[in-house]
């Protein structure tokens, strides 16, 4: 009988070359499928909600994976986390309809992106943010992502040499909030995001944050398109794929 | 012109074999005084405000060192910073009284031990507290842990092996409370602890919360003032020092 299986993964991308399965590298697809081998005895294919890129963290992605198997989702779940290594965790695993698919029925993603904007590093989850030790100007940068809201081209903020035939995508979020642990979070939520997108789109926003540039001109770059008038790329250990809604 | 500088330390305790210097592993010790050397020239010690063991945290570390140097507490502290790795931070570093002696002038020390007491583990942060996924009666242990405040010889909960002529200290504080992250943290002040003191007492105050003791048998265990009838020790990786007071 075949079934199909949902899982809500959290991770810490720290130690993997990201989500998808490669030649060489250590991924968290990779650790989960032979996981799944050495559960089912079956080459499983595990389809992730989509990547996340080396050294990227997650506490919310989605995969699915069918097997034919009398197992339940409750066993695969203790079994997983048996097996697993502790930091890749299974928060949940449920039987879906046949008909679901991780990637093709995403409805929105929600990333977050956490910034330690205090003078001195922390040597305690230094690995969980990016230290920017220069006061930002966070009404400024709010201003600026305020324009990332709603339907756009977003081809101006996705990784080079990884174009897509479709660049256009719907932000239903994108906002700085302060935590109470000093950490500056930018909570964004949208449809899809290309690749690198989150990363490029939050390097910019820094240079709006330092003055560098104005939330007008971070506008400009937004229209025009062309990812050679954006920011650098911030660096992966900030971001977190929160949660990813169908 | 011989100086005394007072330094306040953050570290990450994962990849070292705790505070103190030793022949073969990686210290925060040995690895503070390398950098000063680098800086200095001089071969300089460096007196902490007592040990951490291995695997354990320090947010507010305390140590002093002395050295004839014309470099001022500010250069000191920017200096160290960027010679040593991102799992140890110099919080603090400024010019004490040469009479000021890091380990015999403690007025006390307050260590927090991180408890994740929920069903599911986490990746993130997995290295900063113990999980343990059964209930835990907080309410029994807040009454358990209310028996050590005060004047006590807690030769009970000090470490195999290490005895010492004194085990009387004075602890000021101790009490579980709840973060709004769903940690159970135990804090603790005393005038001293010894060895393994506070990984011992939170080991066997999880006893008291599982139910297997109840508090009067914690409170007899107290008094018998004998190692053998507490609790296993709680791992390192749950413990913070995390302020020194002179």
């Amino acid at each position: 009988m075949e079934k199909n299986f949902k899982l809500t993964i959290e991770y810490d991308g720290t130690n993997y070359h990201g989500w998808q399965k490669q030649k060489k590298d250590k991924t968290i697809q990779e650790e989960i499928e032979k996981a799944l081998f050495r559960i089912t005895g079956q080459k499983i294919t595990l389809i992730g909600s989509g990547r996340t890129d080396s050294g990227v963290h997650a506490l919310g992605q989605v995969a699915n994976f069918k097997a034919r198997t009398h197992l339940t989702a409750t066993i695969f779940m203790k079994a997983l986390n048996s097996i697993l290594k502790s930091d890749i965790i299974i928060k949940n695993c449920k039987e879906a309809p046949l008909s679901f698919h991780a990637r093709f029925d995403v409805k929105s993603k929600t990333y977050h992106y956490f910034i330690l904007n205090k003078k001195l590093p922390r040597a305690i989850g230094r690995m969980y943010h990016w230290h920017i030790p220069y006061p930002l100007d966070i009404k400024a940068m709010n201003i600026a992502a305020s324009y990332l809201v709603g339907e756009h081209d977003f081809a101006a903020f996705e990784g080079a040499g990884s174009p897509r035939a479709h660049t256009v995508r719907r932000i239903f979020q994108a906002q700085f909030v302060k935590n109470n642990d000093g950490m500056l979070i930018f909570k964004t939520e949208a449809n899809g995001f290309l690749r690198f997108m989150v990363r490029n789109i939050v390097g910019t926003l820094k240079d709006v944050g330092s003055g560098k540039i104005t939330p007008e001109k971070f506008r400009e770059i937004l229209l025009s398109e062309n990812r050679k008038n954006a920011g650098a790329t911030a660096p992966p250990h900030g971001l977190f794929l929160v949660r990813v809604c169908y």
